[in-house]
């Protein structure tokens, strides 16, 4: 479950991103997320632990660096007894702005799930931190983890398994690559075993920007898919066996492009500035 | 635009079919085909323009008349010139069943096209005549026909490209290989221009059996994926660029599997059979 906000404080940003966010012609994506961390006093802290090549979070280390962050740390977590050590959890209770990279979110979940490292990081969330991360590191936020699934065919039973995430939200489910990689399937399938959470697809280069009021706004080149399971008529995934594919009626879907808006509890979209754009 | 019924009868069956169909364990797909043309007594017509392989229309021959057809033709019109041809188009005029095999489809628009051969088909099928087509024999059938189209990535202005197809129908816009290859973007995008028209995504070894009161039905081991834009709220394919991203809000999706329906007039999705099935 996510941490309260102490009263009259409000939660941090939550910053799913696709993957293959731009980091050289326009980063408009992590200029963001250092901007939601305090722009030149940002103090942020990567963790790579998702990844096993060293030099992922060294890359970040110099990216926000140039960006104008204060401060950046990379904090590599390999081990959950690594998750104990008081130095690094004093870091980590410092930031401003919490970065996890890319690689395998089993990772994240073995190694960070239940220690110390993913309490601090829902707490400094609950105290107004951004918090984002990228492919794998996106799919590890919410609380509802898409762990395993399989790609490009009809939604099936078996297309896709879940596990607890870190738990900022238990509000939304992530899929990431979403488009390059096909995945309305296995989305639409994570969301037929309970309608409450919403379907966030989130293309490459494109991040979903979830205030602290929930209302998420769309950042990067791509789109963000949303599917909306609430006004579900039927399912068939109660009855289906492993391999069969699945009927799921009445789905709403939303294909937002930067500046479009989708607030999470209201479940409304928005085109945003789009409406009022001129040819 | 289609053809007309007579007075008192009703137009045949269209069988649009998402490209690999079974052909050897459970070939329940083109079984089907084979009874609502009249069984034992189907006299079908193959036409394999789209394809350039010289095997592709014999392969369905032999199939055809192996589930028990009483007469099985190939017509090959390899030319608009063929298209004119008497004697091939009195034998089109004869069958009870006509099937467009996978290839190319803008070689089925641009050799079929505005021929005597496409009109003697759309008479054909107004007269009671089930047509199936495959992969690009499913997208040539209706009005509108995705002539090309972008994969794996977000729906954009450029994404798809309409040109007029046969006109069996003008109530739906067909893709096939839908989630072998990921389509939603390029069918939400030519759903964007005119929002009349329902999206029919086809898996493989999937198709949808479209009734003479326009209902469709499920069949094969895939799903058919129905995008309804009819209540869309916002789309900003007005004012995109070519390579701009397309926003649309407010798509209805339906993924059915065999044995659920949607009626293309009441726009309504059915679990059909599905509902009362038991663990």
């Amino acid at each position: 479950m996510p941490s309260k906000p102490p009263d009259g404080e409000h939660r941090g940003w939550i910053i799913p991103i696709g993957g293959a966010e731009d980091k050289d012609t326009n980063p408009r994506i992590l200029q963001r997320f250092v901007d939601l961390s305090g722009g030149s006093e940002a103090d942020i802290v990567v963790i790579p632990t998702a990844s096993r090549l060293n030099e992922t979070g060294l890359r970040y280390e110099t990216l926000f660096s140039g960006m104008g962050a204060a401060r950046v740390s990379v904090l590599d977590f390999d081990t959950r007894r690594d998750c104990q050590e008081p130095n690094r959890l004093a870091r980590l209770a410092e930031a401003s702005g919490i970065f996890f990279t890319g690689g395998n979110q089993l990772r994240l979940s073995t190694i960070l799930g239940g220690t110390d490292v993913a309490r601090t990081v829902r707490q400094r969330n609950a105290q107004g931190v951004a918090v984002a991360g990228t492919s794998a590191g996106a799919g590890f936020l919410s609380e509802h983890m898409i762990a395993f699934g399989k790609e490009g065919s009809s939604p099936r039973a078996s297309s896709v398994r879940l596990a607890p995430g870190l738990g900022l939200t238990n509000r939304f489910v992530i899929d990431q690559h979403f488009r390059q990689r096909d995945r309305l399937g296995r989305l639409s399938a994570a969301l037929a075993y309970n309608p409450f959470a919403i379907g966030i697809g989130l293309d490459e280069d494109t991040a979903a920007f979830i205030s602290p009021d929930d209302t998420l706004e769309v950042e990067g080149s791509g789109a963000v898919t949303v599917v909306d399971a609430h006004d579900l008529q039927f399912s068939s995934i109660a009855h289906a066996d492993e391999d069969d594919p699945v009927c799921m009626l009445g789905l709403g879907v939303h294909i937002l492009i930067a500046g479009a808006t989708f607030n999470l509890h209201t479940r409304r979209a928005s085109a945003g500035r789009l409406a009022t754009r001129k040819t």
